[in-house]
């Protein structure tokens, strides 16, 4: 960390943020530039500490020199997290295709999505039995009920199944009952949720918030690390912006960025970013190309009918032609289409 | 609602499209203009019969024509609510301070915190018990027992107490603990704590979410009132924008948006959409003179050696000045300072 | 500046860094922190330098320690820029309205809003002979026609009078009959018409880009100076964000930083910020509580019939109330309403 | 257009309504809802239009059914627009790659990067004679000398050449000298300079601006062609938002959508986006993938001595592999490289 001092700030000053510096455990060593002093803090900085400098009167801008996160970083683990669901590997360089219905509807539904997933090869389902709706009016999903559709639909195929989880309540019973447990955008910071996912051992898809920084997703993924679950997934599903012609805009930046400074796998949700079916497609084809490790992309045997987010999901036709279209581009760029 | 068809949509495909919003209990009516056809329907249309109409393949856009929010809109409760703490009246017309410390840290800290905002004549103190950090490795609250820390200070000094909720298991002892219950901007679409709030009977400070558009913060307040709880008070904290000279862009204008739209108060929180002490006094006057009925703000009687927020926090005498400059801009838009 | 080097960075690299930096007459001092190290660069560091140091591969990061911009910084110039307006002055403590129509249409309706004004005890005028407007389709403004009807008016009323100016070919004769040019938002960034207004004698009203940053806004009325004209006064108008219910969200906070840093008086637009007149009241109250110098607004003798801009004009007995309400609040603040 | 009435519009306020709506030329026809009434009309809609009914008290909202550009669309022009640059083809499926230093600095170096570029095929080189520099106290650019240099590199290596036009008494003479001119992210609003550039017959590089909605960036486009030009390509260079991580955020959800309502190309410059040389290779392969004409890219024979953008430019080796990595990828999705 680097605190810029504002001009004229007394030596007394500077005695007494530095006597503060040294009870957090930390070393500083100041520097005496033309205009203002700067004083180097060493040691292991946290934001508490940052906070504190932020704090003082005196003190013009303060600038981290080291990222704040740690478990998640490539200093921290150089060799790429490789999580395993089922017989399916993601962070391993295949490019992983989780696909599915918005929500768990029905049985049939669920099931004639399942068949209609395993004939494109397709081997984890995405379908929400707890729904995070804007409006209370609005269908809330299953809950527990859609669960057992959803292990049930398992047991019955073999497919491999994902879901989301928004109360911390619901962790236990979900872990119990699905594959993968997903952290919706709107829970990206809530941070009780985060701390009992990283209590289980289920491998965890966490979406960026809508709003969230690459820094804040990051330190979301720290989270449940810390708490001891190492099976994070980063999901990138756009941001809010100020345009309106789609929903959010797909920060495909994002994902060359955490693949940068991250060990963790990074996967892309370009349907809730798009919020319209016809983009979908170019934007898988895009997070594809950018080095993402897999898709959660949205697809309904008959969008029409769909009790929720119909707009953005693929149908059956469109699907197949996805999967038609990313064998030759992943091979183009040395991926293996899984 | 109105949706507008795609050019050469046929007449079966909309007579099928009619049907299914028949289904949903609904009346279409087709108006055909010169390139377009469009549908008006009629009846109580919810976000779900949006989503319907947004699936189809022949539709290309949809209007709503009536809010998604009810309970909380003015066209359902045309007077004003006035929510009560204690001897407090938010909503009445009075412009109420709720002002302390970012969190809870000690007694001694928490009662010195009171005894401060008692000499200036305020009433209700803020407070976080549990606190929401990006950083696993921060400060995160002292919980419970800052629960009761807060119920000892209300007892020996008569101070109305304020502190965040974020866990939905520890909403029903907060609220057997503190006056008023604040849903933080990172929990604005955490539904299930929404649901829990919406079953008890204390007031509760709904901040807007960092990238909430106006419209879903409504939505939010909705969802606790839907619930069984008229006591909620709206409290806009800054909005994330571009802008980094300053932690968020506090939206004045979402205020007076709020208070056209809504009967529920709006009171604003300048401290964290500032980020920086210096800048907490001016929004506090706008936010009085754009029509706020009261403030949440961050002081301290250290700030310096605040656990968070530190940086934001107004010292006790910036405090004293604030409401210096609060009485006669107060009188002059014609509110009482409370 | 602080340049912080990658991990192993090596000897060699950081020497050769340190010839770059003294090539361009500036003075590198290296610190070696525990995991980083970190090269202080003393002397005027320009954005070129800044350039520089980003481009080397061994660089993580560059920090600034001074802001960019020098002739509009309080540093430079610690007295307050007061910009007289024929016997109006903006800058001194007063608070000053500024309001017109959008554009000039015709000699009859600039002459009627003209004297709807001088009833209010308005002195300054704002109309646009030029218009941006989005769509080719729409009316483009009068051109040199629409700057003598100004004149015209200003002759027959005595009402000084403002218009923007957008092509550097205007710039000459927009100076000759009007009394203060605008740069609108969309040519913030339109360097060579900054030029060209920096050249000239008369006041200029810089508007804040859509997206400006604080900095940037800064620098561009840097580029006015730097060529010449001190006349300069920004104006907050609104930046583009994710919400919606309005057009732009105004920023007061900006107006707060900018007070802190420069020394050049600061207006509000409220106008384009709202996009609906039903906005504008409030915020103009906000804009005064906060500490701006004064007003843009857009008021209009019959909105409409107004060719442009008509939802967003205050009718007459709007800007009367408006009139009437800032009285008390200014006196509240401390300020006289001009 | 629809024109939602507020609630309890009087008929003769709706008949009023009517009227002005006739005086334009166009044909209102009313529908009563349950709670709103609501006017659709018919006819050549123009944003005067829209401004007019924005405009009336008695207004709730108004809907623009038809999109506001003409000559831009697809429903104008079904065929794509091929714009040619000498012997090179923009948007007859091939991806074309436009490489080059950020500005010209000398003629060695100009002369060294056509060099550079020509050894791997690149057949246009972007460089700029004219500098948006956000200081005035950084290089602005060689202006008409860099001009010239830029012919002369063309004449010598056979070489095509693209640069940026910022002024409008600069466009003739760039025009002479240069084979496809371009306007930057800063200037997309600045109409008389699209007036000037709709005069001219040289292929123009049309970049969206920073905070540009992709309507705005449409229209923009509409200005040149209406007044002359058909050789117009898009360029999407990143949008501004809330992420800092990199400089901005590439939009490549709006490519998508620019081919999808448009008949002209669609370029993307991963360079500006990105502000740093690690993540250009990426999104230059998510470019092509979603579906672009081509990219433009900053590469320079030394970066490190850039006067300008040199950690956002490609060193010779990453140019080299950018070349190798698109091969197959344009082959897999079926387009030539050229």
């Amino acid at each position: 960390m680097i605190i810029v001092l504002k001009p004229n700030t007394s030596k007394e000053e500077i005695a007494k943020l530095s006597d503060k510096i040294k009870e957090r455990g930390l070393k500083p060593v100041a520097f005496d530039g033309v205009e203002r002093t700067v004083i180097h803090v060493l040691g292991d900085v946290k934001d508490d500490a940052v906070d504190l400098a932020n704090s003082q009167a005196c003190v013009e801008n303060v600038v981290r020199i080291l990222k704040p996160f740690k478990l998640a970083s490539k200093e921290h683990q150089a060799q790429k997290t490789v999580v395993k669901v089922g017989d399916v590997s993601i962070g391993n360089g295949d490019f992983v295709v989780i696909a599915g219905p918005c929500s768990v509807e029905s049985e049939e539904q669920i099931m004639e999505a399942a068949n209609m997933l395993k004939r494109l090869g397709i081997k984890i389902m995405r379908a929400s039995a707890f729904k995070p709706r804007t409006s209370p009016y609005d269908f809330q999903g299953l809950g527990i009920k859609g669960l057992k559709l959803l292990n049930k639909v398992k047991e019955k195929t073999g497919m491999l199944v994902e879901t989301e989880v928004m109360d911390v309540r619901d962790v236990a019973i979900a872990a119990e009952y699905v594959d993968v447990l997903r952290v919706g955008a709107r829970n990206m910071q809530n941070y009780d949720l985060l701390k009992e996912l990283g209590k289980i051992n289920k491998p965890v898809i966490l979406k960026r918030g809508m709003s969230a920084t690459i820094n804040e997703f990051i330190m979301a993924a720290e989270y449940i690390l810390v708490h001891g679950n190492k099976n994070v997934i980063f999901c990138e599903r756009g941001i809010r912006t100020f345009e309106t012609a789609y929903r959010n805009t797909l920060d495909l930046g994002a994902v060359a960025i955490l693949k940068n400074l991250s060990h963790l796998p990074v996967i892309v949700d370009p349907s809730h970013a798009a919020g319209n079916r016809d983009l979908v497609l170019p934007l898988c084809r895009a997070a594809a190309a950018v080095g993402a490790d897999g898709l959660l992309v949205e697809a309904h045997p008959n969008p029409e009918k769909a009790l929720s987010d119909g707009a953005q999901s693929l149908k059956p036709e469109q699907l197949a032609k996805l999967m038609e279209e990313l064998r030759p581009l992943c091979e183009a760029i040395g991926r293996k289409l899984a």
